[in-house]
């Protein structure tokens, strides 16, 4: 198979912009899969991606080979090779896995089956790809089911985003732009809203029922509108000298908590004080 | 006040290996600190650093200045200003502060009084700095005293390690290259090995006294033997369909599961199971 080593190739200098621009994500509607593990998922929910772009040295590589037999079988996608070294510099990790996935962003309507909004969650401009991919990636262990974007949150579905989500966004209504007020204004359920300054704690209220936490910007937090918009407004308590959480850390702190209280109902209802 | 644009200037060769080398970190005991937050925890538990590495822009804007007249007062640091493309090449971020800080790595005995091992944490091979520096992060909100890291952890102080943890550094205990097995053998309270495959469940057990959490490699969790040198192994539920939860994002569910126990301790001996 021909290995295409030129930095000049038009697919390579389209995958180095589908890397770095969101807006040409956004144009195109197309983003890029990193690693098997990921491939693997949008496989198994969404189908096979319809080009894979693969390292020299890792189609190479027989165990690799073998592995792609078993999660393409007899009919594959399209396979480009690329030499290790372009490999490198379209990947966006500094160890590149090898293999990237040039997939379309799947539509709304593709997800899975219409949900209730058991779980939902509002993020007002979180700046960090790594934090948004944790998020979604705690929101769906967590069994949320919608995604809030504002305007001037990180693109979703960039490639560092959707590592660090290792799947989720395949399992989670994403709505990007979103106008946050609004939604929550309409929200069947409670709107609690994050803030270190709240003087009500996320260990002392009720979350049962719908639930939609807002969380917001790694380092101004919630505007002051949001947090109006909230029906509530909790802290995490912290007793240490330190105060103040990774977002993506105080994110899966309150999913998780809003799932102890749902596995324990009895234990949130005597401690309920909503 | 002259400025340095020259990669070659010595200094500057110090600093990009102090930022890339791990080795150099720890045949020297130096570190950086990037960004004006951190350099101001610093100052506040251990002092003012002794060398500033500033921009030049960041130097010329009259609010850095004045912020800076703050936190240091009338004997500020040694200051070094760097021309802004040369301070661009030896930042660790895409969007540098513009402010660096070189300072020896505190000794053990210069941190906060000794203190009870409360909340502990044993990391084997946690291999990302930024799951290090918010597992830190983490630790420290949630009052921890101890953390100690097997070899080939991420390197706990470097650049980007300390960005992600924000000051935590310096209100821990933090013993690398530990032998973690005779670690969990003599603490005075509960190991708690988290990993998947575990049957119970992390909001049924008790986590009354002192407790150390012992988390694993990002891809390969905890080794067997580590598993089996904790008293405990939990999970945590994950109602979603997706099954795994980023190692900071589960380390943050278990502190503060800790601490929720903790401030409603009649909860936990209700519930505790241990």
């Amino acid at each position: 198979m021909p290995v295409i080593t030129s930095r000049d190739h038009p697919l390579i200098k389209r995958l180095i912009k589908l890397e770095e621009s969101s807006p040409y994500r956004k144009r195109t509607g197309l983003t890029l899969l990193d690693g098997i593990h990921l491939i693997q998922i949008h496989c198994s929910i969404l189908g096979k991606p319809e080009n894979l772009i693969v390292s020299e040295s890792y189609f190479a590589d027989t165990d690799n080979k073998h592995f792609m037999d078993i999660i393409f079988g007899y009919k594959p996608p399209k396979i480009t090779i690329v030499g290790d070294s372009l490999f490198r510099a379209i990947s966006p990790v500094k160890t590149p896995t090898g293999i990237l996935a040039l997939i379309s962003k799947p539509s709304l309507q593709e997800k899975t089956h219409n949900r209730k909004e058991v779980l939902s969650v509002l993020l007002e401009t979180i700046q960090d790809p790594g934090n948004l991919g944790s998020i979604l990636r705690s929101a769906a262990a967590a069994n949320a089911s919608h995604i809030y974007l504002s305007k001037h949150c990180a693109d979703a579905w960039s490639p560092k985003t959707l590592r660090a989500a290792m799947g989720a966004h395949f399992f989670l209504h994403i709505y990007e732009n979103s106008n946050l007020k609004q939604i929550a204004q309409q929200f069947p359920g409670t709107v609690i809203a994050t803030s270190i300054q709240a003087t009500k704690n996320l260990f002392e209220i009720s979350l049962a029922g719908p639930t939609a936490f807002l969380f917001g910007n790694e380092g101004a937090g919630l505007s002051a509108e949001m947090i109006q918009a909230a029906h509530v407004n909790i802290a995490i308590t912290m007793p240490g000298k330190t105060e103040s959480l990774n977002v993506a850390a105080a994110a899966a702190i309150c999913f998780f908590e809003k799932v102890r209280q749902d596995k324990y109902s009895s234990l949130s209802s005597t401690i309920g004080t909503k």
